[in-house]
Order: structure tokens, then C-alpha cells, then sequence
């Protein structure tokens, strides 16, 4: 997606070769006319798939996958990062670890929310070693429901994710995909 | 906001006279058809005023938040909730306590991304007591900007939050305004 890269090139800055920072547009200060795009970017890819539901992590995924369940006139439900286990019955949970960060979290969604049938379009700010997306199909399978369709706004695809997700037969999209990153340059698949 | 009351009435539950559960249609599981009509109401609302930013606070209010940063050609600033002071110089912090949760937060913000002469409409999903208003006037204050404008989907009228905001001098629009509600029942002011 032009638009995006553009925005990538003149507003984003890598701090070193893994982190990229992006906060002047996405993920801090939104740019909506962009998120706007994005959504309707990823509506008009996965038009020829019939989902249920749109799902994201919050928090900066947030404004894009709003945009996207708006085209595809579907609801939003938005996955809790919770610091602990929530021992109740209507919830369901798994641990996801950042490996950039050394944390985890437990990604919690109410039953309601996730339900037996159910086909996910998952859309996320990044897509780096997979962890967060593997920890909604974990879910999904909790809930017996699937993940159909993955749109990502940011792929490094110098990370394992997008192959890991792929080779468990997801249909993965990202919107723009990073080769290589140093202070100096930003390189894009394709 | 008709369409929006209806859903309080329609889906919302009141688990006590303080709680209100909206998790199916605003922050949990999200209505975006309803957020687009309800950021198309705050930026008719407040069309006559120029601002500069749309704020917001992460997670619950980015959806609307975001849908009028794109009515009125903005852009949206989410505030992050840090669970500890960052001791670096590009970077506004104030404490905001949760008299509902018992807990407490920082409220951040790059510098970058709240300038001075800035002229902010606070976007939040629910008014209380106003706690977390107050934390972004008082970064407002920090940066050299103003807060020209408070849009609130859902208010408790029955809390301080909206005497305590207009006493000082705020323009606070809210689409509900809840007079009182328990298990049985949910009443609007107006």
C-alpha cells in the first residue's frame, strides 16, 4: 500500500535494525485518513471471505481494525492484555510473551465475544515473531471458532511470524512489508 | 443521542447503582456503525470551535475518538496509562486515581504530540467523577495547551465529574447523561 509506505519513509524512524517507530502516525498520534484507507484496504482483500467477526489487541490496533469492521459492516471485539489469570467461567485466556519486550500478558476475551462458529478477520498494528496472533488462534480453538484471515499494517518480515502463520495455512496480508531496517534506511519487500 | 440510548436500554445492564456494563457494544465488543454516528454528533456539536488534536485515553475511547478525529479532519492523540514515572525530558506525566478501581496510572503523552498553543477536544468514553479529564488538563496545562472541548459518550450525572469540569469553564457535551440506574432499571437525564 503507497500511501503507507510513504508515511513509513517520511514519518517513521528506526531506532536500530528491530525497532521501528511509527508513533507520529500509528500507534500514538493517529493519522484516521490513513487508518480510513487501511481499513478499506484490508475490506476490499478479504471481500471474497465471509467473517463473523473483526478482532483485535488492544491498544494501537485499535484505530485500523475500527475502520476495517465498519467496510466489512461487521462488530469489533477488541482482546484485553490482562497481568493476571481471571478465574471466572464467561472468560477465556492464554499467555502471549513478547519477545522484544520480555513480558507477558494474558489475552483475555469474554465467551460472548468468541463464540463456537465464529470466522475472525484478526487485525493488527505489527506482525514481528507471531506471538500475539498465535495467542488469538489459541483462543479461537478454545472458543471453536477459527481465525480465517490475518490483516497486518506492518510486517518485519525479516521475522519469523509471517512463515510461522502461513505455514499453519493462514491467510496473512500485511498492508506493507519490512525487508531490512538501520537508522539510515528502510527497505520493503517487493 | 437516541440510537445511543437505545442500545444502553436495549443492551447495557446495570450490575449495581455505580456499574454499567456496555462490554457488547462499546468496550468490549464494539458497535463501530454506532461510534461513527456517535464521533458524527460530537464533531456537528462542536463545529463551531477550531481545534487542533482529538485526545483520547487508551483503550475504551479510541473508537469513538477516532471516527471524530475523521469527521472533523484531525488528528487523534491517545494518551497511554503507564504503570510507572519515565524520567525522560520528551515525555508529560500526571497521576490519575481511580476512585471506581481503587487504583491509580500515569497518564502519558509524548511532547510532540500535545504543542503548545494546542487546542484539544478530550474525547473519553465514560465521565465519573472526572479523573482522568482533570490528568489531561493538567498535561494540557504542562505542554502550553488548552482544553476547548469534552466529549463524553456515556455520563454518570449522578457523579461530580460534569459540575466539577464545567465549574471550570469546560464545554462538556455528552451523548447520555444517566440520572440514576440499578438492576432494575436505567433513567436518563432529560
Amino acid at each position: 500500500m503507497q500511501m503507507l509506505k510513504d508515511a513509513i519513509l517520511e514519518k517513521g524512524r528506526a531506532i536500530n535494525q528491530d525497532v521501528l517507530l511509527v508513533d507520529s502516525f500509528l500507534n500514538h498520534q493517529v493519522d484516521v485518513g490513513l487508518m480510513k484507507a487501511v481499513g478499506e484496504a484490508f475490506a476490499e482483500h478479504f471481500s471474497g471471505k465471509r467473517f463473523t467477526r473483526v478482532v483485535t489487541i488492544e491498544s494501537s490496533g485499535i484505530a485500523p481494525a475500527a475502520f476495517t469492521a465498519l467496510s466489512l459492516n461487521l462488530p469489533l471485539v477488541i482482546m484485553k492484555k490482562q497481568t493476571s489469570r481471571i478465574l471466572t467461567g464467561d472468560i477465556l485466556q492464554t499467555t502471549v510473551r513478547s519477545f522484544t519486550k520480555g513480558t507477558s500478558y494474558e489475552l483475555t476475551v469474554k465467551r460472548d465475544f468468541l463464540e463456537p462458529g465464529d470466522r475472525v478477520l484478526l487485525i493488527d498494528d505489527f506482525l514481528a515473531s507471531g506471538e500475539a496472533a498465535f495467542g488469538v488462534l489459541h483462543l479461537a480453538q478454545q472458543a471453536g471458532a477459527t481465525v480465517d484471515g490475518i490483516g497486518i499494517v506492518i510486517e518485519k518480515a525479516f521475522q519469523s511470524g509471517h512463515d510461522r502463520l502461513t505455514a499453519e495455512g493462514l491467510d496473512v496480508y500485511s498492508l506493507a512489508r519490512i525487508k531490512s531496517m538501520s537508522e539510515r534506511h528502510i527497505e520493503f519487500l517487493d
